[in-house]
């Protein structure tokens, strides 16, 4: 078989190098957060940037037990108490596009906002990521596509991890182009009276973004966040409940008893 | 990198072989069953071990959406719209020792009953396997050991399913050694006054060991099984269901609101 | 909460029921595929359906350890011995639009042509799927999208699996719109002096569309049948193998030794 | 349905409160490693368990795209291209006893020792400590039983990561009865002639059990900085790869080609 090439580790002197830097080097200087942007970006971060990575991975990392992720994870320890990591697994395997998942939809329309702001000629930045992002909700609408990384279920007013991502990004002077377009978006919305705040997958997204993250890490810095929280909600069955402890109550709506 | 050897299937001659029969030949004349029967065991199975094989995957194959496995798969459908696998694969995650699990740690206490028996001299073999299985009994007990394949939270009689799988091998001439071991162990049971009769794993166990399979087919069957109910539990969450739509109710019993 | 109600298995009555039937009674008297085509369809399959879908499971159990499926499997099950239901669950997850995933587009594909040589006029049927299918393929074409179930990275003739389902297809008389819409597609790109034929993603697919199924059967059959050969995999992986001894050459092309 | 009862998370009072704190308190004065130590734990680490944590974290995030749990996440990443949770979830699957779990092995070990140490009259604990680990490994021999967190297959020296690891805990003050037992254990096999290294399971386990975390973090520990590693190499697949790139070299070694 042929090598895999790969430009994240390298052994061959001995020593394990991540991105260049050997590990015993990291272990010394670097916090797992500087770690984490440096497999991503490929260079350390700077104070600010781990700031922000920091409140981002914390904000995501859990947000109750009654989470598709959380529950499923649960429910796999429950039945299953040989395999930490299968429990672990079964956890992620719940994040997508529902749950956890639109950070990367929203990076890709960031992109493209961007990308087209970017192409049009003489205007202040500023006004065009607004006049970008209110175009983009106009075309999506004409198309009947949902914007990602707007409104909830539940709440109206923007998520408060919006906020302290924002005012993180804006006091270490990281908010860019990712946070114009989304508060373009939101006030586009308001301007038609529609109230769809940011909500964390768009504020992830916005954030990410500025970091200069591709969009894959939409999803895949909602996973590593949330495989914290995962590991705590695993631990906490094994050590506090018993196996086979969960029943789901099911109701039958089907096929009334019948012969073969 | 050196190749990975294989038994099972081989392409060099530009067809695909299973076990050395041309796949284009088995879906011609082999029945799934037989093909799953095929892949474990190296040759193909009689009538009468299809028919019992048939028996054993249809008996697992789902009991019900509320069990540990069907659950963790409907929440991974709920949350993860874009990847089946994902949600089947979620659902297995939650088989282990707990949840169609037991099978595999019964074939290897028949294995090592029987083992123990054959090497007694001169004893008649029906009577032996019931003495086997009441010493296995005794050395559990002592050690401190659950048994494996017996009893049930709810029920207290025999898993009608149990009584099928071993009047379908009676009738066919193929219960052997492994029925005897756990009917054994349940006779013994009943001596001291217990009631524990052979559950479905017990009974999977036994059937599996008749049938000359190794012990990591207690769990690998019941896997190939409940993936055919999985399909259908997370197909009908994605026919019928709104995504998202399952919320787990929690009670926090954790520290009291504090600050930092 | 609320209870998840589900028109699959109902154990109300002290008995297990699938789709209605008695598991017991399903044990005694059905095949594995017949529970399998219940579990999907809410009835029990005749003998052409049943001889159709044994074929299709049996075409796609296993086709080479070199598979991501397998290679995925034996991996996990090399590195974590503790968790025959994870080694599984690994192989799983790669299946997807890349790998075994394509009977899903394609049975989507197929459903839009069909329904719209139904809401047309006065045409026969045979003709009119062909015709349909060369709009589709026209349309494809110009919107640059890839049309699923048709060519092969090797082979260039019809993979003889495809020949197969869809020789028992005919005998049974269970050929119908699916069938004729991909040989449709094929004929169509011959026209235009193309060799694409129609792989085993398509077959499946066509069957799949005949015998009634929803698109998600596109994957999810070959899940089922597929878990039949990851099973396979996985037991050789442990009874032959030692654990850890996979080793995948790597070759580092990224930044050179650096410090911080 | 019963509610499920957590010490994690609480949102009754519309806040996200992780252990009591509110997360937006946290996302503005804790780290990601942290919040990670205060969902394990139940309160945030002294600067100085940070530091060890985080090195820790940073040292196991990983070793290389060939290992079992990258190798796994790579092979998904490259067949299912669709779900990017379900390749990192691929690559913990393949995290277990033998790879990245024997940390959890190796604390119940030590908490094992140290029970006995604590339990013995009188001695003094620097010394009690290395006797216990002596007699640990007199009784493991005598049992047969494989010591956990020694040696490696291919270094004969200790890990780098292991001596870093320990460096910090001592400059910290935090080198305690986990160190202090696999030093002993060492030890006593350099005694008996034999270089078995403590390895990075060893090292982890030492440190996590001086710093007051439950055995199963011996894995979720593990899995929590892997899936870093794991974020990274999925990434990059996505970024620079072609799907469906990866052929695993296949020999046949079974049954030659027969007929049915």
């Amino acid at each position: 078989m042929d090598s895999w090439r790969t430009a994240i580790v390298s052994t061959g002197d001995g020593n394990i190098r991540v991105r260049g830097y050997n590990v015993t080097e990291l272990m010394t200087r670097a916090t797992f957060t500087d770690t984490i942007f440096l497999l991503q970006r490929g260079r350390l971060p700077s104070a600010g940037e781990r700031k922000l990575l920091d409140a981002l991975l914390t904000g995501c990392a859990d947000h109750g037990s009654g989470a598709p992720s959380c529950a499923a994870a649960r429910l796999a320890a429950s039945g299953n108490r040989a395999s930490l990591s299968a429990a672990v697994a079964a956890g992620l395997l719940a994040i997508g596009d529902e749950h956890g998942g639109a950070g990367e939809q929203c990076m890709e329309m960031i992109a493209r906002g961007v990308a087209k702001a970017k192409s049009e000629p003489a205007s202040s930045e500023p006004t065009s990521m607004a006049a970008v992002a209110a175009r983009e909700l106009a075309e999506s609408k004409a198309a009947g596509r949902k914007v990602p990384g707007l409104g909830h279920r539940v709440h109206k007013t923007r998520d408060p991890r919006t906020n302290i991502l924002f005012a993180i990004a804006r006091a270490e002077s990281l908010a860019g182009d990712g946070v114009a377009f989304m508060e373009g978006l939101e006030s586009a919305l308001e301007q038609e009276g529609k109230t769809l705040p940011i909500n964390i997958d768009g504020a992830l997204a916005a954030i990410l973004y500025d970091l200069g993250f591709e969009p894959p890490a939409g999803k895949l810095m909602f996973i590593v966040a949330r495989v914290a929280g995962l590991a705590a909600e695993v631990a906490e069955e094994h050590v506090r409940e018993k196996p086979m402890r969960i029943r789901i109550p099911v109701e039958y709506d089907g096929e009334p008893p019948r012969e073969i």
